[in-house]
């Protein structure tokens, strides 16, 4: 999916109100402030990388545990709290869950960073 | 200055590792979480947004301070770690700090969180 194509989507489907088009509500504020709070830790965010750039975009714990600092129950609760946050899906086979990344979240965040609007 | 044009000063200057195409480093996840961090409050996006949707782009404490349930020296505090964060900047004039947002700052996140290559 290219660039512009992300963009569009993120404008049909995810709307986030853009941070610099009008002033937040609280809700608006609440709801991104909990993203960023899930994506302000280093460790969440190298486990992150490391799943959407797998492969198929997809891993278990298994597969990046080697390159990660922390035991496989940390980097369980890291994940956990990514897919909560909406950043990453889960789904179980066999002994393990295999997380994914969500472009659609990825994408609402971009839109709510653009700076298009920023008055001149 | 449009979307493409904002795209293209990430791609050409701010240069943000995509957390999607590579591995972060520790160094890139660490510089990147603390961003995240300084966005991870809904006051501060608030106050963010605040600033970046007045006319001119540019604000100070005097001129938000209405619209926000917190007091003159917490807004401070805020827009000082914004600033710290490189999300703004600060320019004193008079009696008066004014705060203006950085879009190289913004592009280089949404920058980092472009999902365009995330393996199929």
């Amino acid at each position: 999916m290219s660039k512009s194509e992300l963009n569009l989507m993120a404008d049909a489907a995810c709307c986030a109100e853009p941070v610099v088009r009008d002033p937040l509500t609280h809700t608006e504020a609440a709801e991104l402030a909990a993203v960023f709070k899930a994506l302000s830790d280093p460790v969440r965010l190298r486990l992150l990388s490391l799943v959407a750039s797998r492969a198929g975009g997809e891993a278990c714990v298994c597969d990046i545990s080697d390159g990660v600092e922390v035991s496989q129950p940390t980097i369980s609760h890291h994940l956990k709290v990514l897919r909560e946050a909406g950043l990453l899906t889960s789904e179980r086979r066999a002994s393990w869950v295999y997380y994914r990344v969500v472009p659609e979240a990825f994408a609402r965040i971009s839109s709510a960073l653009s700076t298009e609007d920023v008055p001149a």
